[in-house]
């Protein structure tokens, strides 16, 4: 420890200097789901009302490919940036559902 | 559907334009998250290297309540960005405890 005294006590700085960025990071992402959401929420819309499915497998193979690409290019894992999508489109598919009984149940 | 019929017409073309956006979000957010995990595999050797904790539940619960909060003020579900959060945090504490298997097993 007594050679890595200066280093030693230089690590909280340069964490809380990192966790600053991952605060920025994870902010802007949390707004970019809210976006996405907004979309999906005037596409659950329009499938309710022309009476097109909830979910789109052609659609979502196409994304997941895209998505493991750009992620492999960026040093993310594909399979994460996979899991990721899933969770995402699984709150997408559940909110077009429910948009759906939403209408049918309407007098 | 008669008196519906060029609302009806426009229904692709709208999908699609928001498709795109959904698209462009999606890389904005993988990009984003690709970010995160280089802050956090800096974060792992630092971690490693003065054998601190691979997670930290306190600094956990502060950026839940912050995520919830940002979340509702952009009017996306809390406890979806919370499940976000988890399945991120999850990989995060992972590749941390990877980071200090493969120093301790360094001849």
């Amino acid at each position: 420890m007594e050679s890595k005294k200066m280093q030693g006590e230089s690590v909280p700085a340069k964490l809380l200097e990192l966790r600053e960025s991952i605060d920025n990071l994870d902010a802007a992402i949390i707004l970019m789901l809210a976006e996405r959401f907004r979309c999906t929420r005037v596409i659950g819309s329009l499938k309710a009302e022309h009476d097109l499915p909830p979910s789109d497998p052609d659609r979502e193979v196409q994304q997941v490919v895209r998505l493991r690409a750009l992620a492999a290019n960026a040093g993310l894992a594909p399979d994460f940036a996979e899991g990721f999508h899933q969770y995402v489109v699984r709150e997408v598919v559940r909110h077009h559902e429910q948009t759906r009984r939403d209408r049918a149940a309407r007098p």
